[in-house]
This record gives C-alpha cells, structure tokens and sequence, in this order.
C-alpha cells in the first residue's frame, strides 16, 4: 500500500492516510483546572494519581491514557499491531511499563518532548506501509518527576528563571488505523537535529526554536505548499519565549506564518497559573493534540493542521558536562475527513 | 512497495527484502583483545578514545562507526534519507549527539540493548513501506558510562556478582538499502514486554531470557518455520547464565534449539577475560552483528540467520522504587543473497 514518495526531502506522503480513530488525555490538576480542561478525558486532582511515588502516577496517566483510547475505539489490547510509546525519564520506564501491561508488540521512542509526534509518524509509516492495520501510540510527562530529574526535588523550592517552563502532567494516546472515521495524517517531516549552542536547560524554549522553525521552513519546501494552506500551525512545546524566536527565526527566512502560529505550551496553561514561560514536556503537545486540536478539527472550526513536536535532546549529565543542548522537531500534516 | 504482511502475529514479512548494504563496527580495549578483535572495523585501544569523558567517548564511538559504515557504502550523509539509533545513557545522548554531528533526519529509538535491533527492524519497514531508499542505524554502549549510571562509579571497586555482565564498549552501524549487494532482512518479530518478577539489575540476564524465549517461539509459530530452517540463533546480551535459562525456558515448551543456540554476549569476550556472566550493552549485539555475523554470511560459513536482540527494561530509579524488571526481544531474519 505504501508507495515511495519520497523526493530527496525530509518529508514523506501517505497514499492512504493513517486515521485518527480514536484518541485519550489524562492529565493532572493544574492542567485540569488551565484553559483546555474540558478537553482532557480525565482529570486527576491529585499529583499522586492514587499512587505511592510519581514515577507511578506518571505510568498510570500513561496507562489510563491507552486505554481509553482502545475503549473509545471499541477495541482491545489483542487488536492492535504495534504499541510506540516514551517519555521524558530516564530509560523512558514509564513507556516500559505500561507496554508490560498492555502486552502489545512494543516498540521504545525517545524524542524528548517530540515523541508524541515521532510516534505518530513513525505510526502512520506502519500503517501506509503495510505492516500494521492498527498501531497505538502514546507519550506521557509528569511535572515532579521531570524537575527532580532533570533539575532540582520541588520540595527544595528553587527559584525558576522566568524562560523555565512547567512539565505537563499528563498523558495522551491515539490509536491510528488503516481505515476508519476520524481526522487522517498526511504528511510527516522528519527533524534534522540542531545545534545553536544553546547550553541553558531553564531556557529549552530557545533550543528548540531553531529545530522547529527549520522543520517548518523544510516542510513548506518538500511540499511546495503556501503556509496558509494551513489553518493553523502550532509547535509542541516552545512556550513564550521560544515562540518569538521561533517567529522571528522564520521571519529571517521569508516565512512570516504569524497570523496562525501557535504553541501547545502556551495554550494549556493561563497567564494567571504561574507556569513562566509555558507547558513544556512529552505530555503537552500529547494532551493538547489528544484533547482540544482533535475537538477543534471533529468540530470543523480547522481544517488543515500543521504541527511540530518539539525537543530538547539533553541529560543532565551532558549539561554538567558542558555540553551544548540540540534540539528537534518533527512534522505532522493533521486533516478533517 | 510494501505489501499487507501482517497476519495477525508479530511478525512482518518483507516483499523486497532491505539490503544490508554496509556495517561498521568500533570497539574498545578488551572488545578488541577478545577472539572477535579482528572482526571490528576499529579498535581504540583507551577506554577515553581520545576524548576528556567516557560519555564524550561513546559518542565517538557512535560517530565513527555511523562514518565507517557511510565509507564502506561510498555514500555521504546527504545520501541518507533517516537516521535511527539509541544507546543506554539517560535521555540518548550518545545517539542525539551523533545525529547533532552528521544532520540527517533522526528518530531516537530506546529499547535498552535491544535498540540496534529494533533500529533494523524499523528502518527495514521504512524502506520496504516506500518511504526511504537508505537508512542509517546505529547503537552504543561504553563500560565505564554504564557502570557509573546504572551501578556504582567504577572508581569504587565494588565486587560484581558472577550474574553480572559487562558492558560492551562499542558501537555498530548499518546502512540499509532498497537495493544493492549484501545480506538481506526478511522478515522482523517485534517483541512483547515480559515480566516475570525479577528485579535484580545484576542478573539482567534472568530478566531477559523470558522475553528472547517467547520471542523466539512466536517467530516459529508466526512463520511456520523448524528452528533448523536457520543455520544459527542467536539472542543479543543473555549472557551464559540467560541463555541456560532461555534454553530451558524453550524446552519447556517444546522447543530444543540449543545444537545451534549462541548469544553474541557470549562469543565477544573468552572466559580468560573475567568479565563473569559475558558482554552486555546496546553495543555487544550492535558490534558482533555488524562484525563477525555479517562476516560469517559473507564468507558463506552460515546462511540463515534468526538473531534477538534482547533489553532488560529498567531504570537505577525503577529499581531502587522496588519495580520489578521487564525485559523485551526483538528478532530479525538475515539472510546471504
């Protein structure tokens, strides 16, 4: 089914593009109670999800986001192909587990906070190449179990710079299928990994700006497409800060795609939340495209979508190193059907 | 170009078979003393490779061994339409680094020392679903970044049970191709993630054999294949105390394999080289597949290959939580054409 459409550029086409059946957020408190709540599937209001550590409430935001994307699709685990999942800590455990408890053919992303869009492109390959008629896949992050990874316990109450963002607590799952009713994914552009020398992780914003904004730059020129074929584009997690030098970066490029440019991490949280620069993690874009992207494009208010998943591809053993900080964006053409 | 395989089972069939166009392999000291030393593209005979930190070291590692294999095909980055590779650090960074360097479209892949494995597997469906002419992957692992990750700094000197493996200090790569001279990947079984309650991260070996073993089996149900159809099998770090217990585990379900059973943890190092339960690592399946295996297909000595590449799937923090330990195989035909 899949043909080679491939043209020398970062960007693939589905001859038959994979369909959204179904999808599921589960989230945590303060993303429930932000802008997008009635979006989200569930809401937890507690950070402990019912659970004895965060760790374990991250896999289980992760796991009750699966399922009920199976359940809203009238399916169970014995029906899908392939699981492709990951996440934001360390050997990416919450994906681990929560495929040791589906069972489903696993396979393990890490994209950093691009992974919901790396699974989905990598998703829709199986599915127009052949090899899957049903593929779930899903990302999860969790706001303590990130900061006291990747930067300091909460409970030392460290002072965050006003370019920090705020992990998402939260989980979101889709499950992509050969055919079907739902929006469909058209396109994929693979991001190239860049390096501006950024080496501040308070400031992803401005890592994956540059990666973004080649990603976008690349897509418009693999398909030759005006940016306003698109109703909206919208990156994963840039916040305040890394939108504006995403948008100027383009600007530099000839592209000014602002009168419909917009970011998951800006949209889930209020001005009035406290979060600084905005959402950030594998959860964000996950929860936002999961609940209100897809409610924006079943309710007909967009049509054409063009969003970039984003990461900060650093550890805090190559940032204590001294390590400059890449970043990546990945591409996903997402249409009503 | 690729067709509707799939049958219900985990297992993909290729139509046209992807090439192994090219392998490389890099290695440290005592990979290089071992009886495959010859077997490897290059030896650094520093555990540093020239570098300031055994981070940086792997790195190089992976940077190298992605080069050679380019060299080896004549082929330059730009010839590359993905790049697909993972290693064991926190958050991949030998592999985001690599990518960083050589600027070809990445997916970051985790699958602990399963990762070289389901790097082929998805770059095999890449090309064969249409989407890619070539693909480069690519995994790392490095004794010294492992130990003082997973374990304790080796500067401590802490007495290592005689389950424990050593982690292989090597890279390997491969490009595959739609077309070109070289063995060929015909089918992949993309594993399910066991868990049969271990939880002793110096006895992964334990952890992994339940998940090689119902890999191995679903492959033979899957393809209505005898095990002798394959000249060897082979699981990827199962070490010698694993691959007992795999042999045992496929007896128990009627399924002697052990006349032509191997585990590349077991050939890379002798048993004069203390390192107790054998290799370990992304690197020992990644380094002894892309050296002495695609050697031996080459030199007409073996066939039909079926190789596992076994991970054991947790994290320091899983563990010291008191999560038990899920480990996951994934299994490629190889054939000589």
């Amino acid at each position: 089914m899949g043909v080679f459409k491939k043209n020398g550029s970062q960007t693939v086409w589905f001859e038959n593009p994979p369909v959204i059946i179904s999808t599921a957020s589960v989230v945590g408190p303060q993303e429930g109670e932000g802008p997008l709540g009635k979006t989200f599937d569930k809401v937890f209001y507690d950070t402990y999800c019912d659970e004895e550590t965060w760790e374990k409430a991250e896999q289980r935001l992760m796991l009750e986001a699966m399922k009920k994307a199976l359940q809203k699709a009238n399916l169970q685990e014995k029906d899908i192909d392939f699981m492709l999942a990951g996440d934001l800590l360390n050997q990416i455990v919450s994906a681990n587990f929560t495929a040791s408890a589906l069972s489903i053919p696993f396979l393990g992303l890490y994209g950093a906070c691009s992974t919901m869009y790396e699974g989905m492109a990598l998703g829709a390959m199986l599915i127009d190449g052949g090899f899957a008629a049903r593929v779930l896949v899903g990302a999860s992050s969790h706001y303590s179990t990130a900061e006291r990874q990747f930067r300091f316990p909460t409970e030392l109450g460290v002072q965050r710079p006003m370019t920090a963002q705020w992990t998402v607590t939260g989980a979101g799952a889709v499950v992509l299928a050969e055919k079907g009713s739902g929006p469909v994914i058209t396109h994929a552009t693979i991001g190239r990994v860049i390096d501006m020398g950024q080496a501040d992780p308070q400031d992803m914003g401005a890592v994956m700006a540059p990666a973004a904004a080649d990603t976008i730059v690349r897509h418009l020129q693999d398909t030759g497409r005006a940016y306003d074929y698109y109703d909206l584009i919208y990156t994963g997690d840039l916040g305040t800060y890394g939108k504006k030098l995403a948008d100027h970066l383009l600007r530099q490029q000839g592209y000014d795609i602002s009168d419909r440019f917009t970011d998951c991490g800006i949209l889930i949280y209020s001005g009035a939340q406290d979060v600084h620069a905005g959402g950030s993690g594998c959860g964000c874009s996950a929860v936002v495209t999961c609940g209100y992207l897809i409610e924006k494009l079943k309710d007909g208010s967009y049509k054409r979508l063009l969003g970039i998943g984003t990461g900060s591809l650093h550890s805090p053993c190559s940032v204590q190193q001294g390590s400059t900080i890449p970043g990546i964006g990945h591409a996903l053409v997402i249409e009503a059907r």
